[in-house]
């Protein structure tokens, strides 16, 4: 993808055309699940990990030696409504502190020995207040979504993607909304902590935004352009490349996993090589889980996003790799099976 | 403690004499939390492990750079009523394999930077079997607890704890059945992976064990003799020697709980300084859990025992330190607190 796409033609391209699992891979991994000494399945889900990491990788035995963190940062116009316990410029501060080092993600990535990469989104150029109309038109969407494309390189182990952006959980409520209906309280949070009247206020945009971009909330992608962000566009990107790329996803918490889900609405199968890292304790992530099928792998009440939950999740599927490769037989060991 | 106990009384002398938190440490911790570049809470249970491990290391800030993982390895003469999907020459066959490196622990271990202890207890006698008298007397169960509290040593950060011994948590179950009631089947479950008519018998052999030990199960310790192991009894000791060395601890899964049961059946502060490292699937667990009022850090669906879910949880506590110690403060970083 050397150009930047104007419109959603490429991507629509791509659905329908996604690489499937590697079977091959897949059984070699069950297989030799089987074969270790340990009662059967007693790894619980470090076995299903590494045959999972061994199918979307398409390779046995899989690894977990090079993960990359991706954080995309995008500013939106909604915040303009007050609805976040911080003002927009935390954004672009924040960035600072990643770039600093002083953020939880910072830490957690040189935790599991990753490659960090910060990804600022025009942050002087907030999108459009989605309660009057669509947050982007379709070309601002669509370089968004390349821009994400663009942080997947070949020969990853691991993606974990994650968001700044102030007002985001907004956004991702709406997105939640448009893509699986409800009640706008349904999907609504206290996000970095609002709560009384600013909470109810919150609610009350997230149901104005739907309604505001009715017309054309039928299509997935439109949905992410009219009530999505930069970040989550970008989100949205790197999922379909990493795809592309045989790299299996951790996403992080709700804003992350509202991007994700932009995406199963066009392919129901499309992030079958995504792992929800964490259930965040933003209450509406784990109707989205549920709608999504998808199990967390962890649950410690984190609810800060910055990737922090995807890269602490890193450390799990480290595990699962190296219990995977490591381990001995039955046979090697001269361990008795099963009576 | 220099000279093995040949009775209960140096334990008792213990009881009730316990080290409590340093409410300093944790005060600081606490303090320090509330100024990092995050919404306040928003790493949720990191940010209360890097509490709990200051109060209970009694330093500021707390550390996680020397985990030891003690796995205590016993054989149990109730295995002789087969109650285990595995012959008891596994737990020796286990302890080998350890010490060659290749079970899951070795492997987690290393992970974690760890240093793994195998404490092989007399493998060669087992206990005797519980259902028609005491598993052990009581000078067999004070050596072992003394054994398993000189696993102990000053300056370790974290100390984990895991097991291995064919037939113990039918041991487990019968400790559970024993201190808090109910019914066998409330407390009985696969373990290794019996069904049917084996677990059917598992559950009567554990009904028939507290039925013939009922005249001393109304002391914890008894409990531990009676229906315990050696493994679960230096469980037990060391779990005593950790708090009185402020070494905090990560309990495995169901059996090592079922240990640190009778010392909360002892002192209900007895187990403050011990997390819950995962939940394990043995169903019983979760009700362990609930009484004595701990909730596991992670939910994996493991239950390979070994301390293989303490050492994978060392990871959540090294994460909670690294970002505790590491993170910049809001001041630090220039970035704007809450509106």
């Amino acid at each position: 993808m050397t150009e930047i796409a104007a419109d959603f033609s490429e991507i629509r391209g791509l659905i329908g055309h996604l690489p499937g699992p590697d079977r091959n891979a897949y059984a070699e991994a069950q297989a030799r699940q089987q074969s270790l000494t340990k009662p059967r399945g007693s790894l619980g889900r470090l076995e299903e990990i590494a045959c999972w990491l061994a199918a979307w990788q398409g390779r046995h035995p899989p690894r977990c030696e090079r993960p990359r963190v991706a954080v995309f940062a995008g500013n939106h116009g909604v915040a303009a409504q007050g609805v976040s316990a911080y003002p927009p410029s935390v954004t672009a501060q924040m960035v600072q502190n990643f770039l600093a080092g002083g953020a939880a993600v910072n830490q957690l990535t040189q935790l599991i020995d990753g490659d960090l990469r910060v990804y600022e989104m025009d942050l002087e150029h907030p999108t459009d207040d989605f309660t009057t109309g669509p947050a982007m038109d379709e070309a601002r969407c669509a370089r968004a979504m390349a821009y994400g494309m663009m942080a997947v390189e070949p020969a990853l182990d691991v993606m974990c993607l994650g968001e700044m952006g102030i007002a985001n959980t907004t956004s991702a409520s709406a997105i939640c909304l448009a893509l699986f209906g409800g009640e706008a309280s349904d999907w609504v949070g206290p996000g970095t902590g609002v709560v009384g009247e600013t909470l109810a206020r919150k609610v009350a945009v997230v149901k104005q935004g739907v309604e505001a971009n009715r017309a054309v909330l039928g299509d997935p992608l439109h949905v992410l352009r009219a009530l999505g962000g930069e970040e989550l566009a970008a989100i949205a990107g790197a999922i379909l490349a990493a795809r592309l790329a045989r790299t299996p996803v951790l996403l992080d918490g709700f804003a992350c996993t509202a991007a994700a889900a932009v995406i199963h609405a066009l392919d129901h199968h499309g992030i079958d090589h995504c792992m929800v890292s964490h259930l965040s304790a933003e209450p509406a992530h784990a109707r989205l889980c549920e709608k999504l099928g998808k199990r967390p792998l962890l649950n410690l009440d984190m609810r800060l996003g910055e990737a922090s939950g995807a890269a602490l999740a890193v450390n799990i599927l480290k595990a699962a790799v190296a219990c995977h490769t490591g381990m001995a037989t039955f046979a090697e060991a001269g361990v008795s099976d099963k009576n």
